[in-house]
């Protein structure tokens, strides 16, 4: 469990936590790899996440993904992907979160991926958090914990108080 | 300033908070682009340091990087690549951390960039700190600290104290 004065500093910058699903690039499981691979060279993210046509969220696919399928017997070659679709190379089953108020399993589950998705109960795409929010939220507890808080030994505190 | 509580926390996991140097894939500034991309693609990082041959740190390829040049007038083509070199697309100026006991530096920074190269003085290469091994010393940070410490309002203990 976490602390109520940890976790009510974290919290302070929750409104950031979430990139809404309109400022994050996602293609479709149906577009051409080579349309994935554009987008992905486009946005600066190694990742996307990847939806059906009615925005559920079905993989993410990353650009090692389709790199590795260009791969062919005599070094990397565009044919290899010709005729592919996002859906070829995504991977599924991938963690999400329902719940983005949720810390303890969000900061469990960005130890493993850099980005976490958030769906709603019937699976569509909210948007995603990032380690990088986290990592400012995580600079705002560190800096201001014991400015605002006196911290002490469990035992000392208590010898103080009863003497 | 990180408070000294909150900070000995944190730096209880600091033995893994650097990769070092020799678990970590990177590319001489020499090496063909293809050859980058074909390390890129297996070792599952986005991103990975770029040395000369004496171990020096001299950029940061990404996969993003070589896709991007990649790209011809009709679309994709392995040959737009081809006579090219990692020092011909690599990113230069990339911040560096030289004391890997700096968690102030290395917690900022961190903000920006999914890893933190290490140099020594003479910025020969010693390894990567990740967002990803800072991200485990924070969950035991949240989890921890108010297991081990009481926390109070300043006022409140002073109060108590005098009273």
């Amino acid at each position: 469990m976490i602390g109520k004065y940890t976790e009510a500093l974290l919290m302070e910058n929750q409104e950031t936590f979430l990139v809404p699903a309109d400022n994050v690039a996602t293609v479709l499981y149906s577009h051409p790899l080579e349309h994935a691979l554009l987008v992905l060279s486009k946005v600066g993210y190694a990742k996307i996440p990847v939806l059906d046509s009615e925005d559920h969220l079905v993989g993410l696919i990353s650009l090692a993904n389709i790199v590795d399928k260009m791969m062919g017997l005599t070094g990397f070659d565009m044919n290899q992907i010709e005729g592919l679709t996002v859906a070829d190379v995504m991977e599924v089953n991938v963690p999400t979160i329902q719940n983005k108020d949720d810390l303890e399993d969000i900061l469990h589950l960005l130890v493993q991926g850099s980005f976490l998705p958030v769906v709603n109960e019937d699976n569509v795409f909210e948007g995603i958090i990032t380690r990088k929010e986290i990592l400012k939220a995580v600079n705002h507890l560190v800096h201001e914990l014991e400015k605002r808080y006196t911290v002490s030994t469990k035992g000392i505190i208590k010898e103080k108080l009863i003497s």
